[in-house]
């Protein structure tokens, strides 16, 4: 256990190493790193002694907050999993979490869904959370292997519901390493928590900012103006900010009430980069971002490791490894298509109670994302997009994504999606349903000529048929009803005809 | 064995990734990482041809050059161990690491002591040793689990003779990534390997050289000439330089000749400056370093870490923890002397061959160092020197490195050492042995009244007597010889009047 770093032992380390720094604030909360600590010791008591033990799961159903931090630093302390959901889910959403994870205790705030299902031991947020907080003894615990899960985000739901991801403390924290590299984070570094805690492009800041010994500044949700505040009383280094969100900033500070200069971050619109101070590191420099999920911790690739590469998605994280597959589990050479698997520091342990699929996804010692991608031959790596369905047309495999993707650079194109329909002679044969910008023209055969000068040829599609949308399964398409609409069949591993579930 | 990340994996990646980037560059020889990774493997298979087996060691007796870390990563990959030793040790000291290592193959670069122990077996370096790597055939290995041990550095001779220290890859990964963070090293990083390989301070930055998929150039060993035209040829990022190796860089390049620009490293004096670019990372920024030992894998504390910090050593890597242990393995609390006990990543695994001193290293599920530090009211870390020995007067314990350092603050005062001497009522009592600066004076009472204002008054001299000169064990006081020449002795543990050896 000598080589063991919990979340929990980086809180301990701080609380030594960092006494009058500013750990979390949250409207009047303010906890330096020793405060913070005797919080979560009384929490984890507290938790103990509501029957919490090790491997038990802790759910939070509520809006961002400094509790969600604390929850997770006393399950590490105590060995049990916490996890942060998504409180704005259906009332049956909800209902399916709560009977899939099965928690010892739910820490709720009040909304109309979840008052509902609410039970007898649930505590409330706020004055029931202080109460549980204040009543927790202050003791010793044993030390807890950092290989153990500690938190659980739901992602990933292939069959029409999602799966807990398990991340252990290792890979949260050499996730949140890789952080620190690739963002250039230093003491000091201050982090406005204002996309949602349930997801882990929020939770991946928030615990690199811990590893650093740096400042979590939490708001319940993104509100414009309380971003500008915030950044300006706090004098926040970095918000989670993209797009939009940052338009939104730049109108809400229009007469420079605020001085966002404390923020650095990527450039982006002359208004905004005037309010802030542009950041050289190779997480804000070039393109932010890369290619990430849940189920490794946040980010496999990061496109500030491959400045001026060919690569949509960057390199890999120093703390991982990345190889494109094929069906047979075999490494593809650089240029053709495959399934994007990972192995590495920061990957997860699996799904919460699911055998089966752990077995497939991490079958030969690497995890298999679900994800398409491609190896350039500068070695850096595309996304192409999910891997829900794979169509065998002769003895070579075509996968959906990557012609519905050539299609769409078609300028007459405003959406594509792409089957497999049973043929006599090569068992499938590619099929594409278009669907035309309006006021555009197009015939099947130039858009065909357009997907052969982008993908080998054998990829292109035999047929193409135009219709008025493509059905949706969330972001992707409906595959199944389109098989149905338009006879596709004869997928490999599914019964003549049959159509196999996604991948 | 998902979340393992051997050094052989970060190749493997990297071979991958950047298949354009130059590793490695000694003399003529430049390798891009697919031809390193193609060199490693070849070389790790003839290593495998000629016996050496997983856990068996591999010994290299030369200078610098590419093949040492070549010689790593094939351990790697066989799941071997690999040890550069000092080559400029005496005969005697060889033929110890000889016997001590066992090792099952040894290269060696001709010198007169190595080539009178050179046995049957050995490989020459040069011709012999790449026969060696063209003799290997490419073939598939078994992924190694990165808690293997993978490199031994002798190092600790606490009792004469020298320990070796292993390090597993997952140890050397982690610590390269924290140097990563520190040093804020990016792709593109070019480091010169102009210091000793064997020594934990140019293997780190070699290794995290490697992480991040940088260059590493080979000089066999410092010439500040040779040094310049390296920086200009390939425009090095970063050499192994301090102090009077800076100086004397400045001066090979009073005329010009070279452009060190390249360097991006801390500020000297102002020729040095101008010479070259001054680094803003953290461990550039102020000043470098921090405390460090080889069992740690290199650095345990940064400056870089505590800007405008009390403490000397300023604070932990984010992959580490510090205890300030008292001699019953319980902490201390700041501002109090004890030992510096260390967790985490980057811990080394105890020493080849050492059981007894391996269990009573890491009692307790720390790390011992052997080492005396202080947890400073902030919160950072002072070192304060090595514990050789501890006097016990009354029930308190006094550590003499601690005495010692007041000592020489006095400015009469050239050098101190501090034993303990048997007292009848307090068990032992302070004795000092002063040594005066030419033409300096102070008496015995001065020099306590001087002690008294820096540590507790329990640990100020009860006597002070004038030497000529402190006998020394390397570095280190030698204590057995003042205790025999002033009366030491008593010390706890010890039979009365007896002296333990050092802790």
């Amino acid at each position: 256990m000598i080589h063991s770093l919990s979340l929990s032992d980086v809180l301990a380390e701080h609380a030594r190493s960092r006494p009058q720094t500013t750990a979390v604030v949250d409207g009047d909360v303010r906890l330096t790193y020793p405060e913070l600590d005797d919080r979560v010791t009384r929490l984890a008591s507290a938790l103990a002694g509501r029957g919490v033990g090790a491997g038990d799961r802790v759910l939070w159903l509520g809006q961002n907050a400094h509790a969600v931090l604390e929850l997770l630093l006393a399950c590490s302390r105590l060995g049990a999993v916490f996890c942060p959901a998504n409180w704005r889910q259906s009332a049956d959403e909800l209902r399916f979490v709560l009977h899939d994870l099965a928690p010892s205790l739910v820490v709720w705030e009040p909304s109309d869904t979840v008052a509902a299902l609410a039970g007898p031991g649930w505590v409330r947020a706020g004055a029931d959370y202080e109460g549980l907080v204040a009543g927790g003894p202050v003791r010793e615990f044993a030390q807890v292997a950092d290989t153990e899960p500690v938190l659980a985000l739901y992602t990933a739901a292939f069959a029409g519901r999602p799966n807990a991801a398990l991340l252990s403390s290792a890979a949260l924290v050499a996730h949140a390493t890789s952080l620190l590299v690739v963002r250039q984070m230093e003491p000091g570094f201050t982090f406005l928590n204002n996309g949602p805690l349930f997801h882990v492009g929020t939770m991946m800041f928030c615990l690199a900012t811990l590893q650093i010994g740096g400042t979590n500044v939490f708001t319940p949700a993104f509100d414009p103006e309380e971003v500008c505040r915030l950044v300006d009383a706090e004098k926040v280094t970095q918000a989670f900010l993209f797009g939009p969100m940052i338009d939104a900033v730049v109108k809400a500070n229009a007469g420079g009430k605020y001085d966002l200069s404390s923020l650095r971050f990527v450039a982006a619109s002359d208004e905004w980069n005037a309010m802030i101070t542009v950041d050289d590191s190779p997480w804000c420099r070039s393109r932010m971002g890369g290619y990430g999920q849940t189920e490794v911790g946040g980010m496999l690739t990061f496109l500030g490791l491959a400045e001026g590469g060919a690569g949509l998605a960057g390199r890999p994280s120093p703390l991982a490894q990345v190889r494109i597959m094929g069906p047979d589990d075999a490494e593809l050479p650089a240029g053709e298509v495959g399934e994007i698997c990972a192995r590495g520091k920061t990957l997860f342990s699996g799904y919460f109670a699911r055998p089966d699929l752990n077995a497939e996804k991490l079958r030969n010692g690497w995890h298999h994302t679900g994800d398409l991608g491609r190896r350039e031959p500068d070695g850096t790596i595309t996304f192409i997009g999910p891997k829900l369905r794979m169509i065998k047309s002769g003895a070579e495999n075509v996968y959906p994504a990557e012609v519905e993707r050539a299609l769409k650079t078609h300028p007459a194109v405003a959406d594509a999606a792409v089957i497999g329909v049973p043929d006599p002679d090569w068992h499938q044969a590619v099929k594409a349903v278009v669907v035309l910008r309006q006021g555009a023209a197009a015939t099947p055969a130039e858009l065909v000529e357009h997907v052969k000068g982008q993908v080998a040829s054998y990829k292109k599609p035999r047929e193409v048929v135009f219709a008025d949308e493509i059905p949706k399964r969330g972001f992707t398409p409906d595959y199944d009803a389109l098989d149905a609409a338009h006879g596709g069949g004869n997928y490999p591993g599914a019964s003549p005809g049959g159509s196999p579930g996604p991948a």
